[in-house]
């Protein structure tokens, strides 16, 4: 008993930054799941499963975040002293985010301030819905003479503006994945326009690897117009890139500008 | 009795692709753990981790079919006849992939031949080495004003050759990480530094997330030497970036850089 006050006084404060991957939660790594088991608090995001909290002891406090596009529960500079404060006093913090916890997840803000108070942090890199997502589908992000590489890049940046990157990602000849930019659709397509990439096929796939997962198939001219015919919205990711062709949805397309090139 | 033998008789032909992640076992999903305990047959690549194989029952057929860059212990061809007369004889075949099966994996081209057959496909997406193994690191793929997106490569492409995307890639601003590239660390510094970024972070980092894991962090007019001193060899990914400049490592090559600026 008395033992035990003691061990309870030795905290050992760490931080593990734990990527839940795109949605499923059959989709986190065993890895994913052990730290959950030794988690004594979980901070974890807007859209995060919470299907995977029950990996965590019962007795674990778990706390939501928020952190989603435009409805951020919490500031950056909150949850970064959350997450320092919980492991200073309960020992181990989860700190459990959608995706990989760096690809578009300030993942190294949080470190970077865990270590400023020596804090140890440690990474578990998660499946990044920027690979993974278009995967379900079959769409490869690579594929013989149709890409040779790819270019992930967020809607916008953290200045609220589209990524300057996006003009070069359009010239380029990789498979293209916007994270968090269906708001901006309209804008991103016109970049894509500009660069004469009107008939470049174009996936959207919103909610992805969940149950409520949508997935429309088109060209980088009529996106935008379909991505609001069918009330797609965040989160979503766009695929720009002739690997969606692969996507047997893109057959009918293929057939109508097959025969408006014959008319 | 009978009735298992009616059963047994009815097979249901199908192949999961499964991406193992970076190389440590405990990365794969639960999902591609789920998988593996229903497979009737493993078909596994060079790269993935044996331990794995544990996952699958013990009568499960398991076979190393190699498919290593310059050891290619079955051709791709072969590797697709395999897979679909083993689910053609015996029911579920798991084609265990290192890393994310769509990302340099050939993934597709095994989904396409297995459908030829009409045998039904599925993907469990892996954590890629290319966020996963720089986030053990923890180098992030985007921060702030270091970089706003990440551009993913091979280091040869399909006929061999260095990707004419690497230029375009050399030029542009995101982090670029390339698989596949340590036999041709020359040619892919020397593309850099025709875009004048001698001074470009960059890491090499081999059997990323295993036990024999080894970084590397320089820039890129002497990263080729490097490579060279310290004998590292494939498997490993490159990360071209100042994101690298947020290793603990790289705080001796900016020292370095200013002492010669002051002199």
């Amino acid at each position: 008993m008395v033992l035990n006050q003691i061990k309870n006084n030795q905290l050992e404060p760490r931080i593990t930054l734990l990527g839940a991957g795109p949605g499923d939660p059959d989709l986190i790594s065993l890895k994913g799941v052990k730290a959950l088991q030794s988690a004594d608090v979980v901070l974890y995001d807007a859209l995060v499963n919470e299907a995977l909290l029950n990996h965590a002891p019962e007795k674990a406090i778990k706390i939501f975040v928020g952190n989603r596009t435009g409805d951020e529960a919490f500031s950056q500079q909150a949850v970064n002293q959350l997450m320092v404060d919980y492991a200073l006093n309960y020992g181990h913090v989860v700190r459990l985010k959608s995706g990989d916890p760096f690809v578009f997840a300030r993942g190294y803000e949080e470190v970077d301030f865990a270590e400023s108070y020596s804090i140890e942090t440690s990474i578990i890199p998660g499946i990044s819905s920027a690979t993974g997502v278009p995967g379900l589908h079959k769409i490869p992000m690579i594929y013989r003479e149709l890409s040779e590489s790819f270019w992930v890049l967020s809607g916008v940046n953290t200045r609220g503006e589209i990524s300057a990157d996006l003009t070069g990602a359009a010239k380029s000849d990789a498979t293209v994945v916007v994270l968090m930019g269906i708001e901006k659709i309209r804008e991103i397509a016109e970049v894509f326009k500009k660069e004469g990439k009107e008939r470049l096929p174009v996936a959207v796939i919103e909610n992805g690897s969940t149950v409520d997962e949508h997935i429309l198939v088109g060209v980088v001219d009529t996106i935008a117009e379909l991505v609001e015919d069918h009330k797609i919205s965040s989160p979503a990711l766009l695929v720009f890139g002739n690997v969606v062709s692969l996507h047997p949805s893109f057959n009918r397309i293929r057939d109508f500008y097959a025969i408006l090139a014959d008319a």
